[in-house]
């Protein structure tokens, strides 16, 4: 994702047309009103070169990877996902059995996961593997979870370590599907994302969302074992902030629902600062008693 | 498609996902059962080189494309296509103003029909253009029309002249979703598809699905203008069977469904042949008494 992918974006949504009661560009996943339901659109395209590399990964772990991302945007909507639509380009020197190989790991995990594979497209060319999944997921009672609910007094919350994806996370990750269904069971979550872009970036698009700011407390941040295994000039911190591709997940709930997300057990969270009603956006450092400055880290994904 | 990527096809079938009440892959959308209503989902992903080249198409007519072939999907299940997703992956060298122009085809297309352009994802890369559109529908009262549900006796109908689409029709034809919806209401329609492989591979696919044969009439298939100025090998009428990309609609209903069909005014129909419980598949050619076989033609794009 570039600047001037941002640009075209926002171009197509100034050109908006979702109907009412829809939820268009802009959020993790659609929201199409349907009625007396809500139904959840996502979709993701992946290429080789770009979201993962041969042979450093597995074609199964390509396909994989494919529906996990879409899974986890589901997710972040609080949503149960439910069907994917796959669409194959395939490269005319690998083969059959290169195609049923991607495909084997995009169908495993839409096992796991219970997703009916309902169709798709299947072509072939003589450049590089691309796969683009589209899905469709239901809400909750609860409806969609959106970016833009936070309030300021929100506790921040991620569902895991962060960084150094890059080393191996990213293709073989669990979306964090069960662990939001969870949440939104027991909790009002405010405000949803997953971290695609990178922490800081994210939470970013939540604070415009939303129209707050935050503050993110160094020590509280969970850095990953392999955002502290990288040597190099960036420090583990800035791994966990602006690598991008961890897909947890990252919320916020109001003061009053802080006691019942910290002591159920069967989602892991790390608390990681706080909403507030200054648009800053700031990190308070380890030892420092002034926040200084998030900088503009995690535009871009890092491989 | 090749025939390696149908063998890939079935075999993504024979695993198959979808749920009680679900239509999977083999039909021109997929059915989502989702509790009292029915959701069409389709996808189709378009390649610059493959599905169209430049400078013969203009980047709006690539975009436009990539929507319209979709919408045609849902218009072959007799529904009203509702929302699309867009992923692109723009080549580098060609900058963001040619983005623009690709989108601006595909949105145009969107307001004609309503299309809620709800999403997408945007990468670049130093390649080919690539679009992978995913569209929602939802289908009327009379339920998705499937390719399985033609029978013995069925009058066979297309809604326009076939052949030689390669000389522009495919990239400038519209959707035939408005015809599906009019013929829905006013007629029982036993079967459908839209001609996208050619009429003589995609009649293959309804007799396949609906366990029936064919009777086509030579002098009864509409012959497009642009498949008689083609100087070649091939006969016009080869081109009308094969070539593919038409994008008419192909339909069957019973006897007493005929004269509705043939008297209303709002949709042109040709009456092509008859379906058979004989399982053969035939053409009866012009001053022939006895009918021939259908040559395998149209088994894959002819561009």
């Amino acid at each position: 994702m570039s600047l001037h992918e941002f640009d075209l974006i926002t171009w197509v949504q100034t050109r908006g047309l979702s109907r009412e009661g829809d939820v268009g560009i802009g959020d993790d996943a659609a929201v199409w009103n349907l009625g007396d339901r809500q139904v959840l659109l996502a979709t993701d395209l992946l290429m080789e070169g770009t979201h993962f590399t041969f042979p450093e990964a597995k074609p199964a772990q390509a396909g994989r990877k494919a529906l996990a991302v879409n899974l986890s945007d589901i997710a972040a909507m609080g949503g149960l996902p439910r069907t994917a639509l796959v669409s194959l380009v395939l490269p005319r020197c690998r083969g059959i059995e290169f195609g049923k190989e991607v495909m084997s790991g995009l169908l495993e995990l839409a096992a796991e996961f219970d997703i009916a594979v309902l169709g798709g497209d299947t072509n072939i060319w003589d450049g590089p593997l691309v796969i683009n999944v589209a899905v469709t997921g239901e809400t909750t009672e609860n409806g969609a979870i959106l970016r833009s609910g936070a309030l300021p007094g929100d506790a921040i919350y991620v569902t895991g370590p962060l960084g150094g994806s890059f080393s191996g996370h990213h293709l073989d990750f669990t979306p964090r599907v069960r662990e939001a269904l969870k949440l939104n069971e027991l909790a009002t979550i405010n405000a949803m994302i997953d971290i695609s872009d990178g922490l800081a970036s994210d939470l970013r698009h939540v604070l415009k969302a939303s129209g707050v700011g935050a503050i993110l407390v160094e020590d509280a941040i969970p850095v990953s074992a392999a955002a502290r295994a990288i040597s190099g000039e960036k420090s583990p911190l800035e791994h966990a902030l602006g690598d991008g591709e961890d897909f947890e997940l990252l919320f916020t709930v109001s003061e009053a629902n802080i006691e019942v997300v910290e002591h159920q057990t069967e989602v892991v969270v790390y608390r990681i600062g706080t909403m507030t009603a200054d648009l800053g956006y700031s990190l308070l450092q380890t030892g420092a008693e002034v926040p200084v400055p998030v900088p503009e880290l995690g535009w871009k994904h890092g491989f």
